[in-house]
This record gives C-alpha cells, sequence and structure tokens, in this order.
C-alpha cells in the first residue's frame, strides 16, 4: 500500500492526490468538484475545529446558523462582492420534481415549480447575514456583534482538487458588526493573530502575515490580511484570512446605529474564515513519501501500539501487556490505537500507520516481555529505540511535545531558506524556476505590474509583510519606486 | 417584554412563535422558510449536538462529510425513497450568473451554465452515501460501517414554522453498513434507544418508543422506530427515528460482499437521525406563559446574577460580591451569567432571564451583604428563597438536580395523564377533542382504517408500542380484529 505512492520528487502533484486518498482523508464524490470527506479526515478536521472554537469564544465570538441559500436580489446589493463571486455560483430554479412521463422509474424537474426568484447556494454569508443585523442593530447597546457560523460553502470551481479547491467546502465564517472603524479595525487584526498562533502551534505550520494588493483583496473587502505558508514544492498557500470591510456592507445593506449622542451613524464590518483548505497544508507542510506525517495535536491516533507474536500463547500474553500499556497511556491523556488485529501482519500494521501518520508506534513482542521493554518508533524521524516499559509513560509525552516542536521547526527553517530577496527581473525569474519559494522584492505598487508579472512568471504577490521597518528601492520589473518589500510565490 | 407574551391558554401556537422570536432563539429569514438561528438558540443546540456526538462515538460511530448535492440519476436510484421526497427539493440547475444587459448592478442567471444534470439538495443523504458505500465496500472485512454525519438538509415544505418544519434545517443523519440482518436490527433498535436516553436524560423529556405503521414508514425502509414526545397542547411530536432499511439501498446501489466463506451477499443497512426540530420540542414540553423554561442539563447559563444598588458605592461592594460568587460557582462547573450592565434595571433583567428560561436566578443586594445571603428564585417554580452564602454552592448543584428531575417527572405526568384508552369511535373523537393526548385504540391494520380515521379527525398512528404482552381486541373504526392497541393523536 504505502509502497505504492509516488515519490514527492517524480511528482509532487500525484503523490498528494494519492496521499488524500490513501490515507484515507477523502475522495472525490460522484458531485463533480465535491468531496468526500472520510472518517480519518474528518477527525483530523474536528479537532481542528474545536480549538478554532475554543479560540473564538475565549475572544469573544459566539456561534449562530444563517440560511445556506441566498435569494438572488441580496447577493447583489454589495456589487463588488456580487461581481467577485458571480461567475461560480450553484442557482437553485426549481423547488420540485415529478416522475419523466417518458421514462419509468425516472424523475424530471417540475416545470411548475419555478421559484419566482432564484436563489444562489451560498459562496460566502455576507449578504445574507447583513440584511438580518439591519433588523438586529437600532443603537450603540446592540454593538459590537460578533458571530461565527460552522457551515458548508459552494464556489462552482472550474478546477478542483481534494481539500485545496473543491465545489463545495466546509469552512467557519466570522461576521463582525462594530461602532467604530478602529475596533472593527482591531477585531480584523485580532482574528488574524488567532488563525496564526492556531496554524502555528497546533497544526505547527510556520506562516508570514501580511495584507493582500488591491487585486488580491476579497471582493466587498477595504483590506484583507492574509496568512500564507509555504509548502514543500516551493508554492506559497492562503491559509486564513481576516477582513476589514470598512462600511461597504452597511452601504449596501443600509445598516446604521444611533450613538450615544444621539446621531445616526453606518456600522463597521469584518468577515474572516478558514477551511477544509487548511487539510492541504497540513500534508504538504509535514508529510514525506511514506505518506502523511501528522502533528500530535491534531492526530487522531498519537500513538498506535502493535502486537508481535507468533504463538497463540504469545498472542495472548503480547495482547495482555499491550492493553495495559494503552491504558497507562490513556490515563496521562494520549490518544491510543491499539491494533491487535489478526487478520494483518505487523509489517503491513507498520506501513499503514506510516502512511496514516501515527505520530509514534510502539511494537511489543515476546522478547519485550522478557525484558519489560517496547520499541518505540518516531514517524517524523523514522528513529527507532527501546525503551524501558516504567519510563514508557513519560518518554511519550515527551516526545510528542518533541515531534510537535521539531515539525514546526523543520517547517520554518525551510520556509526561511526559500524566502529569497531578488533585486531584478533575471534573479526573480531564475530563483522562482530553480528555487521556488517566496522572493522579496520591491513592487511599484500598481495593478499593471502585479498583472504583468503574474503573466510572465505565473508568480503573484502573497502578501505585502507587515514591517515597521520597511525600506524603500525600485520595482523589480519597472524600475519605479517602491515602499518596501512584498512577497512574490506561486501559489495554490 | 415577557409582559407582551401570548398566553398558552388564548393560543398555543401564536405564544410558541413569539416565544422562539422573543427569547432570542430563532427567526425567519429572507428566504421562504428558512430560519436563522440566532446565538443563544444555536448555543442551545451545540449543548446537544456535543452530548449526541458523544453518545455517538461510544457506540462505535465516526463522523464524514458527504455532499451537499445529489445528481438526479442518484437520487432517483432507490425509487421509494425519491418518490418520497422528491415533491420537496431544491434543484440546482446552473453554475453561473452574469451581469443583466437591461438592469445596470444587477445579475441574471447565465443560460449556458446549464447543468448536464440536475443536482438535487441533499434531503437525506442515503443516495450518494451508498453510492460511495458500494466503493468502501468488498468483503466481510469492511463491515460494519458505521458513520455520522452532521449537515444541513434542505426539504421544501409548504407550510413551515421555526424549528419544527423549516425548508433547511440541520440534523444528524447515520447511516451504518452491516453483514447480517440481525446486526443491522440491533443497530436499529440501539440508537432509537440513544436517543431515548438523551431526549428523556438531558432534554427531561419523556418519549414512548416504537414502530410506524407503513404508511408513515420512511420512505425507503423497512422499519421505522420512533419516539413520539407529547406537547402541552396534547399534540404529538416525533422526536427522533430509527430506520430499518433492509437490502434495498444494497439493491439499488448493487452493494455486495464477500462472505468469509466466499459467497457474495447484499449489504443490510440502517439509517438515523435528529434534528434541530428537537428545539421545538424542548419549547414545547418545559416553558410556560412567562417564556423558555430549560432544563439545567442544556442551559447555556444554568445560574445568573443580578446585582441590586441604589448608589455607586453599593454598587462596587455588590457587584464584586457578585464576581466572587460566581467564581465560586464556576469552580464547581456551574454555567453562571453575571449580568452587571447598569444600562438596564434589575426588574428588566428578572423579566428577560425568566424569558430565556435561565433556571436558577441569584439577586443579590446591600442587605444581602449584610445578612450574608443571597435570594435565589427557580425558573420552573417561580419560587424563591433566601440562601446563605456559605451554603450557595450546594444549594445551587442540589436545585439544579432538582430542576432537571421535576421538569421531567412533570412532563412525564402530563404525558401519562394524557394517555387514555379508548373502545369506541365515539369516545375517541371526543377525548381526542376535549382532552387531547394520546388516544390507546385498537386498530385493524390496514392503510385504509388508518386513512379514514385521519380524514375523520386529522389523528394518525403515532407509533405501535412494543410491548410483549399486548391483547388482541377490536378496531375502534370498523370493529375488525386488532392485534394490539396502538396509539393516535393530533401531530405536529
Amino acid at each position: 500500500m504505502a509502497r505504492s505512492l509516488t515519490k514527492r520528487a517524480q511528482d509532487y502533484s500525484k503523490w498528494y492526490n494519492e496521499l488524500v486518498v490513501k490515507a484515507d482523508l477523502a475522495e472525490n464524490s460522484s458531485v463533480r468538484g465535491c468531496m468526500v470527506i472520510k472518517p480519518y479526515g474528518y477527525s483530523i478536521w474536528e479537532k481542528m475545529q474545536a480549538e478554532l472554537d475554543k479560540k473564538f469564544k475565549q475572544t469573544g465570538h459566539e456561534n449562530a446558523y444563517f440560511p445556506l441559500f441566498v435569494p438572488k436580489s441580496l447577493f447583489e446589493a454589495e456589487e463588488k462582492n456580487a461581481e467577485g463571486f458571480a461567475k461560480e455560483c450553484a442557482v437553485v430554479t426549481h423547488y420540485r420534481l415529478q416522475t419523466d412521463p417518458e421514462k419509468a422509474g425516472k424523475l424530471q424537474v417540475d416545470p411548475n415549480s419555478r421559484l419566482e426568484e432564484e436563489l444562489i447556494v451560498r459562496p460566502t454569508s455576507e449578504a445574507v447575514i447583513w440584511h438580518t443585523y439591519k433588523k438586529w442593530i437600532e443603537s450603540y447597546r446592540d454593538l459590537p456583534i460578533k458571530i461565527n457560523q460552522w457551515a458548508n460553502v459552494v464556489r462552482w470551481e472550474m478546477r478542483t482538487r481534494l481539500f485545496l479547491r473543491t465545489a463545495e467546502f466546509l469552512w467557519q465564517e466570522g461576521h463582525t458588526a462594530h461602532a467604530t472603524r478602529d475596533e472593527a479595525l482591531e477585531e480584523t487584526k485580532q482574528m488574524i493573530n488567532v488563525y496564526a498562533r492556531f496554524v502555528e502551534d497546533f497544526m505547527a505550520i510556520p506562516v508570514i502575515k501580511g495584507t493582500k494588493t488591491a487585486g488580491e483583496t476579497f471582493a466587498g473587502a477595504v483590506t484583507t490580511y492574509c496568512i500564507e505558508a509555504l509548502m514543500q514544492d516551493g508554492k506559497a498557500l492562503q491559509a486564513g484570512t481576516s477582513h476589514f470591510l470598512g462600511q461597504n456592507f452597511a452601504d449596501a445593506f443600509d445598516v446604521k446605529f444611533t450613538t450615544k449622542e444621539g446621531k445616526l451613524e453606518k456600522v463597521w464590518a469584518t468577515s474572516w474564515g478558514v477551511s477544509t483548505r487548511l487539510m492541504g497544508a497540513l500534508i504538504m507542510t509535514h508529510s514525506d513519501d511514506n505518506g502523511l506525517v501528522l502533528p500530535p495535536k491534531l492526530a487522531p491516533h498519537q500513538v498506535v501500539i502493535v502486537p508481535i507474536y507468533r504463538s497463540d500463547e504469545q498472542q495472548e500474553e503480547v495482547v495482555k501487556k499491550a492493553k495495559s500499556i494503552k491504558e497507562q497511556l490513556e490515563s496521562a491523556d494520549i490518544r491510543v490505537k491499539l491494533d491487535d488485529r489478526d487478520t494483518h501482519k505487523p509489517g503491513w500494521k507498520f506501513a499503514q500507520y506510516e502512511l496514516k501518520g501515527v505520530p509514534l508506534r510502539i511494537a511489543i513482542g515476546p522478547k519485550d516481555l522478557e525484558n519489560d521493554t517496547v520499541e518505540l518508533a518516531r514517524r517524523d524521524t523514522l528513529s527507532k529505540e527501546f525503551v524501558g516499559q516504567k519510563e514508557l509513560v513519560k518518554v511519550v509525552v515527551d516526545k510528542l511535545e518533541d515531534i510537535q516542536k521539531t515539525l514546526f521547526q523543520k517547517a520554518g527553517q525551510y520556509r526561511d531558506e526559500h524566502i529569497t530577496e531578488v533585486d531584478n527581473f533575471e534573479q526573480f525569474k531564475e530563483v522562482l524556476e530553480q528555487k521556488g519559494g517566496f522572493l522579496s522584492a520591491h513592487w511599484d505598487g500598481t495593478q499593471a505590474t502585479e498583472d504583468k508579472i503574474k503573466e510572465l512568471t505565473k508568480a503573484t504577490i502573497r502578501l505585502i509583510p507587515i514591517d515597521e521597518n520597511a525600506k524603500p528601492g525600485e520595482c523589480v520589473l519597472t524600475g519605479k519606486p517602491s515602499k518596501q518589500r512584498v512577497l512574490f510565490a506561486k501559489a495554490y
């Protein structure tokens, strides 16, 4: 199984597609561009959800739920937002099926069930939510509103890839309403920081924070803050965004409030989201040619125990010990799987759990019973050692911590080595092709230059770093004045 | 606010609709039949989800996620299931909008984006899931599959009511695949028992277990097990169902497995679900003319503390004590809200938290500081007493337990008093109109009689009780032989 995985150096993209399916994370469904998230993949997503949800609540947000459908007239109210999503909208036009008079047992859309107004399956929920907020907001006492929603959204992308770009995906979307510009901006920044801490501390993926250029800003936003991560193939991946929406949605939906002083003012807005796309970032940051590598904090099983035996008698004793080890580890809050199936051989199991990225593997056999030891193998380094059963819990706890840290450091080192300052366009192209990663380059600030560079190299501006000490220079393409270096990369 | 709530005796239905909105649980959205679940309502749903999810995992189920859309050709594969839902399906026919050439700033559906095959927004996921299971199941080693999904579904109901019947609703749907009939039947029964325990122990709603008649069985199922609860107005509400699907979906999607002995056999199936409809049951079982009454186990706030003061000096001291009481209670794992806003008066707050069903209210004022007491009020009985601050944590813990128990007992007593044995049709009609509740009556087992009684009285057979000692008799309408009494009621 694991043996048939394409090597990364051979074809990174193929390696990714194979790994997602073989490690039981997700697969394509019968609906174009929609995926089935399998239990193993979903349990990783659940861990992410739980941690994010905790962080949202700690920062004063509440969950709620808004409709899946957006009436066309609401959808088009904020023009830029509508324009940005119009080309990839699933549209509900009818509400009934009937038996097909010409084909027995088949159904057809009932032509008499056409909706008066078409419904858009939400690609994002600003429109439906701001239409609702209008009803909720009258005075300053009703502000701020800080709501998050866990939901599915649909964007009819033409080229889809499991987790990275799917027609339907799962995400959370935060939507907040504030009395002042400053408070909304603070919220926008707070949430990009929440995302950055989550992705770094929990997923062990180092990120760079910054803002998007006008061309890459969310449709309907004033400023988009983002975190960008670097994948092993030198391409960047946008891992989360937080948008300062200004008063655009207050304008579109006429949302005003009375201040303490009795004045009528427009409400300020933010929105922010991360999605199942993070699963793609997770896979492409840590995994290797043997399969998935999972940071312990979100591994469904942090330790797998594989008993090894020849005879039935050995089996009984070894499995008994394995169970007792499982209990010990579990009492230290470690997530443990004991695979004592006798339908599969140890070698098959080793390969299987390597493929699935379980951080630590404990193998225990008759010799270990004699010596009071187990064999402990690390997934990230593939190193093995014998550990005394007495020290085991402590060793496992330490190793899990160390794996979490090591993965982050390793990814950080790779990322740092792949930020290259370039000062002319020849160098830009050369580094992009031969080394990849982020190119730190000066840019004249115009959309035209951004577009031209994209056309020539496929690299886009991933972000404008937030840097107090940024120094001016000359644009890498046009030589015109530049306020600061920005980060270019090819991107997912 | 609370004062303007319609009385139950006056108009139960109006009382319900008002309460859902005024207690901040949910409201209608701009999309016909779709609701907005507001943060307070959603936090109750989250508590239900967490508890159910734990129970599902304890019984060996894993979560996964399947697509929102079902291609028409898959949808129609299981004919009865398709027929059952065909008349209430939202159908996606196009995947793109474009600017309307005739109206500036408006969008229209791009006629060139018509889908080759229409997509049904899932009303339930058997079709899409069994199409997937076919790929997953080859041998007995792949069985059982025990998967649950938390999702939104859409059924285009003509008459909708918040929580009780909405076009889009949230639910969980379990879908399991088994090697044998017995195992699938066991699973079906296990899950109806899981639901019953959850609804009784956690929501304090007594239920009756049974099976549905053929006419009320889930479209595509062999047997539907259900739990039915009784609302305060004497109408029944179906609170959860668990379906034994036999081999119907294995037939429709050609899902077979190789047995240990090498034979090819068809897979057995179950599905089971509960939805946000349970919120309706919760509201209508416990609440009163002052507003919501929540069982402590799922109350977002189990205790609210309202400080009472006249002067600034008093405010400081009282709020300080209130905060310390909050901390003490929280350290005993009690969910506490301290409402120390000075924009609202205590009386307003009292009414507000009554309306929102907070189980216990603590009021604390200057006199209480002198006497080391607080005033403790129970939401369910509206009784008040002074409690010494030293005993407070213990008293609160005990009262919360008592409220949970009392609510269940009270609802159970009402339910028991509203199960009436009737032995002729005159009595049937009389009891139904004058007393309501469940009518325990003999039925001849035919669809025709069931339909006739429904036509004459609007009562349906809610369930066939599971009763080992059931005695035969004569049908209440036709006088024909009956195997056992069944429960009739008007229903939501």
